[in-house]
C-alpha cells in the first residue's frame, strides 16, 4: 500500500527494491569517465543492425537481458514492463520490449521517462499489482539527431550550449527485497512551462520543472538536501544545473553541495562539441542503473534522489512557435 | 491493495469508479448515430486554435474540463493525471493537460492508450497512491493525417478497408466509490506482432493484440464471454472486428453475441470513404467516456469488457519495412 503525503508525494510503504539492474552504451559514453562501471558497451553505433532505431532497441533489449540475466530471471518471472524514449512512437521500446512477451506500458516523458518508469514500476509493486516490473529506457545520438535535428550525414554545427543525446539504455528489475537499494518515495512531476522557445537548450528549458519537483518533494517529506548523499537529476547538463542550483537557492533550497547531474557526469567537462553536456532517455538510466547502484551497493551511497527531467519538446509544436514544457519526476532511493 | 490473477490479470480490490467523465467530438462524430450522447461538439476542426493540433489539446482539455466542471471538482482535488494520443511526443497531452498544474503521467500506447490510462488510474487509486486521477486521451483527424499519412491538402484517396481517424477526446475522473462504474479487473496486454506491413489496414494488425488480452483475461479470471453485458474493443473498424471474432473463436471463445467495436460505432456503415470505420484514441475514450457511462447510469448496462487497441506503427519503423506491432489493454467494468 501506497500513502500520499503532502501536495504531490507517494510514500512507498513496502520494501520495493531494485535487485538487478543494468546499463548499456555507445563507444563515446564507454571512453567517458564513467566507462569502466557501465554493463555493457556496443562499439558500433548500428550495433549490428540497419538502422539507428533498429540499433537503438537493440541497446534496450541488452540492458532488460543483461539485468534479467545478472538474477536468472526468466520472463515468466517478469510480471509488468514499462518502457520509454525519444522516438516518435516510442518505436525503440516497442520494438524493444516486443520479442519478451511481458505486458507492457508504454511511457512518453522524453528524458523523464526514466525516474516516471521507476516510479510507476515501484508504486505498481507497492499495490500488489505486480512482483516483478522492469523499468527500461534508452536513447541514441543519431536517431536522436535525425529526428530532433538534422541527419548526421548534414554535418551540422552545434550551439554553444548544446547537449549531445546520449547513446545507451538502463533497465531495472524492482520487486520486494529489502537487502537491496529501495525506492522510498515517489513525486511525479506537473507539466511546467517557463516559455523557453531555444531547442538547443533544454537544460534551461528543464531546469524550472526540476526545481518544482523537487522543492515539492522537500515540503511534502519535510526533508531537507543535507539528509542526502546526493541528489541526482536526470540530464540539465552545465547550463541547466546551473540553472537549477540558482532556482532551488532561491526558493531556500541549497543542494549545491550534493547535488550532480547525468548529464555533466556522462563525458566529463571537455567535450568542445557538446559544451552542455549529455542527454537523452539512456543518459540517466544507464548512469542510475550501472554507476550509481554500483556505488549503492560499495555502500559509497546510502540515501539519494534521482530526478530525471524531460524536455516535452515536439518540433511540430516548435514549428508553431510554442514554448518547450518540461517535466521532472522524482524517486527517493535508500540502502539500509 | 490489487491482487494479481493468472498470469496477466490484476484484481483491483478497492471501489475504485469512474465518478465523473466527458466525451468530446468533431462535427463528423457529431453527426454520427451517437451524436446526441457525447457532451460537447467543435463544429470547427481548428476549434478557434492555430494549428490541428493545438485543436487536439483544446478537445483534450475540454473533455478534462467538463469531467471535472460535471462533479465540481477543482484543480486541488486532483492527485494524478494520465494522458495519450497519437501525436509525436505526445504533443496533444503534453499542452492539453499544462495548464492544470497536476502530476501527470504521459502514456505512449497509440489508440490503446483510452484503457491503459484507466487501468493504470485504477490500479494507483487502488494502491493509495492518489485519491483521485483523471485518464485522457485524444486524437484529431487533420493532425493524424498530417502526421501518418498526407497533409489533407493533398487530396490522397483512401484503401478500401481505411479507418478514419476519429477527432475527439475523452477524460475519466476515478476515485473511490460504489455507487458508479467499477474497474474490477485490469489486464495490461504485451506486444504482439503477426507481421501485418499493411499501414492501412490497421485493424488486422490490431485484432492478434485483441485476441490474446481477451483471451488471457478470461483464462486468468474464468469467465466466460456471456458473462458479460457488452465486450467493447476500441477501434478494430469492420475488418478487424470480423478477424478478432475469427481469432477468438479458434481459441473457443464465441465473443460475437456480445461484441461490438468503437470503431465501428462511431460513424455508422455508410461512409462510402471509410469503409473500415474509425479509430484513433479518441475514439473509444470518447464513446466509453461519455455513451457508455450513459448507458450505465440508466442501467443498460450492468458488466462490459473494454479493450482499446494500439497499432504501434512508427511511419519510421514503415519505411525500413519492420511489420506493425499492436497491444491491446483490456478493464472490466461493473455497477452494482
Amino acid at each position: 500500500m501506497a500513502k500520499r503525503i503532502g501536495k504531490q508525494t507517494i510514500i512507498i510503504e513496502k520494501n520495493v527494491g531494485i535487485i538487478s539492474s543494468a546499463g548499456v552504451v555507445g563507444k563515446k559514453e564507454y571512453e567517458g569517465p564513467l566507462g569502466k562501471d557501465f554493463d555493457n558497451v556496443f562499439l558500433d553505433e548500428y550495433a549490428g543492425e540497419e538502422s539507428f532505431e533498429a540499433a537503438e532497441s537493440k541497446f534496450l533489449k541488452n540492458a532488460i537481458g543483461i539485468a534479467m540475466l545478472n538474477k536468472e530471471l526468466k520472463v515468466e518471472d517478469i510480471d509488468i514492463v514499462t518502457g520509454g524514449d525519444l522516438l516518435n512512437q516510442d518505436m525503440a521500446s516497442t520494438f524493444g520490449v516486443k520479442d519478451f512477451q511481458i505486458p507492457y506500458i508504454g511511457l512518453f516523458s522524453a528524458c523523464s521517462s526514466c525516474s516516471l518508469g521507476a516510479g510507476l514500476a515501484s508504486v505498481i509493486i507497492d499495490s500488489g499489482a505486480a512482483n516483478t516490473a522492469i523499468a527500461a529506457t534508452s536513447s541514441h545520438f543519431c536517431s536522436a539527431e535525425r529526428q530532433f535535428r538534422f541527419p548526421l550525414e548534414y554535418g551540422s554545427k552545434t550551439t554553444p550550449n548544446s547537449q549531445r543525446t546520449v547513446t545507451g539504455a538502463g533497465a531495472g528489475v524492482f520487486a520486494i527485497d529489502k537487502s537491496v537499494p529501495n525506492i522510498k518515495a515517489v513525486t511525479f512531476g506537473k507539466v511546467v512551462d517557463f516559455g523557453v522557445t531555444d531547442a538547443n537548450n533544454m537544460g534551461a528549458a528543464m531546469a524550472p520543472a526540476a526545481a518544482d519537483t523537487i522543492s515539492q518533494y522537500f515540503e511534502d517529506t519535510g526533508s531537507k538536501p543535507d539528509d542526502f548523499d546526493l541528489i541526482l537529476t536526470g540530464d540539465l547538463g552545465f547550463v541547466g544545473s546551473k540553472i537549477l542550483l540558482e532556482l532551488l537557492s532561491k526558493k531556500g533550497f541549497d543542494i549545491s553541495v550534493v547535488h550532480n547531474d547525468c548529464g555533466m557526469m556522462m563525458f566529463g567537462d571537455n567535450d568542445p562539441d557538446y559544451k552542455g553536456g549529455g542527454s537523452g532517455c539512456g543518459c540517466c538510466a544507464s548512469i542510475f542503473y550501472s554507476h550509481i547502484m554500483k556505488k549503492f551497493h560499495n555502500n559509497e551511497l546510502r540515501r539519494i534522489l534521482v530526478i530525471a527531467t524531460g524536455a516535452l519538446l515536439s518540433p511540430t509544436s516548435a514549428f508553431q512557435g510554442f514554448s518547450i514544457p518540461a517535466i521532472a519526476h522524482l524517486i527517493e532511493v535508500e540502502k539500509c
